[in-house]
């Protein structure tokens, strides 16, 4: 069965997406532990990101730089965190965090209940700088 | 001043190296959150990872993964998570923490207090596989 990341990636499920090529996709985490929370995922369907093939790893890494600048530009924050944890879906991906903080990466942090107007002018933003 | 990673590259203060090259340095995180936690670093001081150019960037995650892989076969985990946050020490470096469960990527975990055979064993059995 596909993943759920699959299942955006084939637009069977919908997502406020940042950007895509390809090869990859990023786009708003539906779930987010702060605003501008945001996924990278290969459109291959691999369990570990380790997995993937060394060109195809490097060149998701260097997708994640360029949507992180635009993260960095659009959401006020310290810094952009980065995590792969990976134990509920079995799909890579790559966590995109906007941090004030050391905790706001803790994923067993409440995460944010959003309103689609909130995620959409979110979504504007980073795909805007 | 020089950062203390910078003064671990130079050899000013001893770690538990894992792997390193002309570029890029790997060794055990002294505060670890569990055994195996390794910090990969630029030899380049800075302090944003998305500052660096983007082949030493990619470079960077290519020599993570391929200690990552050690690390995998040598210390018992269900993955290898991977986090940059960064707050703490202003020189980039990602943390490679091998995962039994989510919370084990909490960073306001309290760290391990592990012995010097403890950290030699850990090292060696990575550096050997």
């Amino acid at each position: 069965m596909s993943s759920i990341f699959t299942k955006i990636i084939n637009g069977e499920i919908p997502a406020y997406k940042i950007a895509e090529n390809d090869h990859f996709i990023a786009f708003l985490d539906v779930m987010p532990l702060v605003k501008g929370h945001t996924l990278i995922v290969p459109k291959k369907e691999v369990d570990l990101i380790f997995d993937l093939e060394s060109e195809e790893y490097k060149n998701l890494w260097g997708f994640a730089q360029e949507v992180a600048k635009k993260i960095k530009n659009a959401i006020p924050c310290v810094r952009v965190g980065v995590a792969v944890v990976g134990l509920e879906v079995p799909h890579a991906h790559i966590h995109l965090i906007p941090l004030q903080k050391v905790e706001d990466m803790n994923f067993k942090n409440e995460r944010l209940k959003l309103s689609v107007e909130e995620y959409t002018e979110i979504q504007k933003s980073i795909i805007n700088n």
